[in-house]
């Protein structure tokens, strides 16, 4: 039986707009005891996601909110340390949406046991749930054919960056935009873009004219706002916009107009929101494409990762602000 | 030979914003004489639509702008009255973006004959491109099952008043928006849709509430702006937006800033701008099957008509404001 406490993050309150480090709740709370049929997981590393910003709003969205002094919602690596369950076993290494929390207890049910060859942290990026939602949006939405360019942003993230690479790997053109020079750097010189336009510099129309010549045939869009506004004129007739975020929004009190809408008409461009668990069916597919191509060394992976549990609220505030470089995780233990 | 004179329409200057009858011409030029291999059509009805708004712009847009000076661009039909094309024959019945003049010549490119079965205003309205219109992009991008809930703006005009007689044919709800009670009243009385909201009475949005107890499936959007952003909280998950047109926008100094973007990548919504002339490999069949059923008396058809060109200033005017029932025509002889 595994003693001590557990320390777990609760959500104490909901946001108006910007969230801050006051919304969440730190407990220690007795070591949770598993029951037939379950099992004990110690968190390795918590990954934070920009959807959790939507699950701390008391509003319907594709999940229910959390309620407040719930655990917060993510998803945790680990390891399991106790099982009644007879498909698990101590030592195996596990992921699931299990919070933030130290130990979790699971029943098994959604849960994923892990590759033993690909590292955990790739696990949670670019062989994970933000590298799968690249791939699914990419290639199934935005079906970019070799030689067409590709515009993404929030390209130094967790999603932005593995869709960069995979255009690479299809013959693409591609463009990043991120916020400062250091981002773009990174996502130029470590991730091969082509090209990585920093939207802080204030010239963002320019530069985007600049880098894509032929205009852009697929915009896989994280951001949302203004900076959407700024890219739908450059789009191609029949080009494809994969909506997967609007990070830019999150944290709104008013919601911005999109001005150029008329755009979407007048080019045919097909906009298609998604969330990678509607994709189901291609997510083994992706994953094994995924790993293999980490194992061949044409994508590159990279964290910013916060030690400690205690961490965790300052770290999911600075990614909301963009401070991270490649996907944000929480090293636990 | 034929004699006497040809009055046309020119585009005399651009409008900002709303146009007025200031911006056309009347030129009364001389009967314009044919050449090998081309034939003269002598018009019967021409056809006014919103698109040509964007024409009168010296704004790239899908197709360039009437140049100034230019006959302004519009489908007419009418009857051969001689030819030196061995394709065509006097009394043949043709239509062709001939443009706004009561006399024209062709090589014959682009024109079609036309079936003498079914009346000629219907070949310009339910028959013909708006029908044509509302065919693909119901059915192709919007895709509906029977037991869905289709919405369609601009639902008294051409193209909207086929969108919701075909989801009826489909087996869905079929749900209006239009200006004003005669229009509404229109819709439901004599089209046959389920329910048609006034956008004009000031309550759309609960109005919409109402109409759509399961939500929004299909939502073929003709205007944008405002009703766009009051349709789009309504819309389930995985709906289709087939964006036609945005002709509360055509005017407009400013354009509107779209707010509800955001259900968008929630709801997993496609959104998808298109124009009937992509849909070339769908054109006969659409005009098939779009024939049958007014045989059949499936389909109903009205047309608004001006008498006579010199009325089609007004006329165009009066539809863009739109103060017509279903197609707004123009009679010419």
């Amino acid at each position: 039986m595994t003693t001590g406490t557990n320390l777990q993050v609760l959500l104490a309150s909901r946001p108006q707009g910007w969230p801050s480090e006051d919304n969440f709740r730190f407990v220690e709370s007795a070591m949770p005891q598993i029951g037939d049929g379950e099992l004990l997981v110690r968190g390795l590393y918590l990954s934070l996601d920009p959807y959790m910003r939507g699950r701390m709003n008391d509003a319907p969205s594709y999940v229910p909110p959390v309620q407040l002094g719930a655990v917060m919602c993510g998803e945790l690596a680990g390891e399991v340390v106790e099982s009644r369950n007879p498909k698990f076993a101590p030592g195996d290494r596990v992921s699931g949406d299990l919070g933030w929390q130290q130990y979790a207890v699971s029943n098994g049910r959604g849960l994923r046991k892990l590759a033993p060859v690909t590292p955990l942290t790739a696990q949670l990026s670019v062989c994970g749930m933000p590298g799968i939602t690249a791939y699914v949006g990419l290639l199934d939405i935005g079906k970019p054919e070799p030689g067409q360019t590709v515009v993404v942003s929030g390209a130094a993230g967790a999603v932005g960056s593995v869709v960069g690479q995979l255009a690479k790997l299809r013959g693409c053109r591609a463009v990043g935009i991120a916020g400062g020079p250091d981002k773009c750097r990174f996502v130029v010189e470590q991730l091969g873009f082509d090209a990585c336009l920093d939207y802080k510099a204030g010239n963002l129309r320019e530069a985007l004219e600049a880098a894509t010549p032929q205009g852009i045939d697929v915009y896989f869009d994280n951001v949302g706002g203004e900076i959407l506004d700024t890219v739908l004129p450059r789009m191609n007739n029949f080009a494809r916009l994969p909506l997967c975020g609007l990070i830019s929004q999150y944290n709104a009190t008013e919601a911005y107009g999109v001005k150029n809408f008329r755009v979407i008409l007048v080019r045919r461009i097909k906009v298609q929101g998604f969330i990678v668990f509607d994709f189901a069916e291609r997510h083994a597919a992706a994953r094994t494409d995924l790993a293999l191509w980490l194992a061949e060394g044409k994508l590159r992976h990279h964290e910013t990762v916060a030690e400690g549990l205690r961490a965790a609220p300052a770290a999911f505030l600075g990614m909301l602000r963009g401070a991270n470089l490649g996907k944000q995780l929480v090293k636990l233990a």
